[in-house]
């Protein structure tokens, strides 16, 4: 058996090691590139399953080309919106997906560690000391952090990484946990103390603000611009989840009129180049970008892989395709 | 009563009013540099008291031409190696300092901070895109981070800010404690499962390295060449004590070398303009510059002049003057 995977990635020797050891070949390309449409086709011929990315566009036509020999479609990462899941339902494709819990740690992670960094102006001093070359005189009108215990996490979305966000800002930094989300979480609030509040509340008594909400039609511009206007002004804002959550206008504006401590933000849009406030951290989407929440998204495309292709059970199918 | 201080501070305005309560005018100056010598011995004259940051050097020759009507010097911080106490002691002035609670947290809060932010690489990643005014293209050969739960935080040094750090890490990202000392913390080993080891082992065994120790002729070059030498090539090392206590050379050799995942360094020389490499923060001796421990350290600053200045009772004296 014979798998093409669409672009080299952090632990492909892993991935190449665990298939050839259940018989299946591994086959990849060796560019860093986005693997073009017409390469993943051709490659596809004779191949029994394909790995792909979030960034490779599986649309419906190029679903429909693909030969009837692939069996499944093993897509790194918790998303699959890149895919045409009713194409390959229709063609009998199986999809999976990665929805590890190493990846909500990870992003939990990413969420707790800008939010210390910002707090303490990490990015700012280290920006000040590289253009400077060597130490600046003492002075107290230096960038000065803010401290992180016993102050109040407001956590937007209360959800598997929210919630991990909340118990590392529980536990490590005596915080007050508060949080704004549709639905009460009873366990956590009596693990944490933790009070469900009013979006407007949480923004009017945080401290240190975490978005880990997911992006819908109703959470678009949810942190919206009257909102941010009752965020307190040495408040820290983070958002690891998605651009659309947060105004953009709104936040820039904030930050660069000095009436936010500072943000940490993993989703954006190229409007941040607009930012001249120095406490910001920008960090392109890799929340979730690590060795072993990679590690372990590679482990489960093996599985699914091996699962589908010899005995057609995925660990974590995201369709239940016609025919199979 | 008149108090001169040597330089305004993050809350002049506090010292102010608090003194002015107490009967005691408070005199500046308007410059945010060094105080120059000359300034500080013009502003004594007929002052009860000064306030002096851990940049003014009093010397026995300094202190010898400070007027009779020097009572105290307040100075600010938990260090007074600027201060001949001899001097001071023969001339029959107080000395204080503020070795409050807030500064030990706040400069273990930073360590924590420096720790999270090399391991998600947030130094880099900022670095990375603010260099290229857009979002990078999904690579696997950019900076990928390394996880901070369940990992090995090796603590050197587990005095009152090395144990902060160690709750910190053990508490909020469930790790394990190990930590070289000269001597032992039963209380603190029975709280976090914490074990003392030899430092070889140390830096064999630990993901995250946190240098906490005083300087001292014992403890300078501790974290040497050949101690680094057995860092595991994936390890963070985070030191916000002395710069003396690691070797420099080495540190950076390794760093260039691509043989740690990153260092987080408050103390340093300007040997560090050597590091090419990415993941690294520099903060300029900033660890405890909070905003929080900036207020406790005045409020204690306050009440050192206050108790000396009405009745001879200061709330931290560091000596013992002849004659008063």
């Amino acid at each position: 058996m014979k798998v093409f995977l669409s672009r080299p990635l952090f632990d492909t020797q892993l991935l190449a090691s665990r298939l050839e050891d259940a018989g299946i070949t591994l086959i990849t390309t060796n560019s860093d590139d986005i693997c073009p449409i017409a390469t993943l086709l051709e490659q596809a011929n004779g191949a029994d399953g394909l790995i792909t990315h979030t960034e490779d566009n599986l649309t419906a036509e190029v679903i429909n080309q693909l030969p009837a020999s692939i069996k499944i479609i093993a897509n790194y990462g918790i998303g699959f919106s890149n895919i045409d899941i009713e194409a390959a339902t229709k063609k009998g494709i199986q999809v999976t997906n990665t929805p590890t819990d190493e990846a909500f740690h990870a992003t939990a992670e990413a969420t707790v560690a800008l939010l210390v960094s910002i707090a303490r102006q990490v990015p700012a001093l280290n920006a000040e000391r590289r253009a400077m070359k060597t130490d600046p005189a003492p002075s107290f009108k230096r960038p000065t952090a803010v401290s992180i215990r016993k102050k109040v996490t407001g956590i937007v979305g209360l959800g598997r990484i929210g919630s991990r966000v909340a118990k590392m800002m529980y536990h490590g930094f005596d915080n007050s946990i508060i949080y704004y989300d549709l639905y009460q979480n009873a366990s956590l609030e009596q693990e944490l103390n933790a009070e469900k509040v009013p979006l407007k509340e949480l923004m009017e008594t945080a401290d240190f603000i975490c978005v880990n909400m997911p992006l819908s039609e109703q959470t678009y511009d949810l942190v919206s611009a009257d909102m941010l206007a009752f965020v307190k002004p040495d408040a820290v804002l983070i958002n690891t989840a998605r651009a659309g959550l947060v105004n953009e206008d709104a936040l820039i504006e904030r930050l660069n009129k000095g009436l936010l401590h500072g943000a940490g933000l993993d989703v954006y849009s190229d409007k941040v180049n607009a930012i001249t406030a120095d406490n910001v951290a920008l960090t392109s989407h890799f929340a979730n970008f690590e060795k072993e929440a990679y590690t372990a998204m590679t482990n489960l495309v093996i599985d699914n892989l091996i699962g589908q292709l010899t005995h057609k059970k995925p660990v974590t199918p995201v369709n239940s395709p016609l025919g199979r």
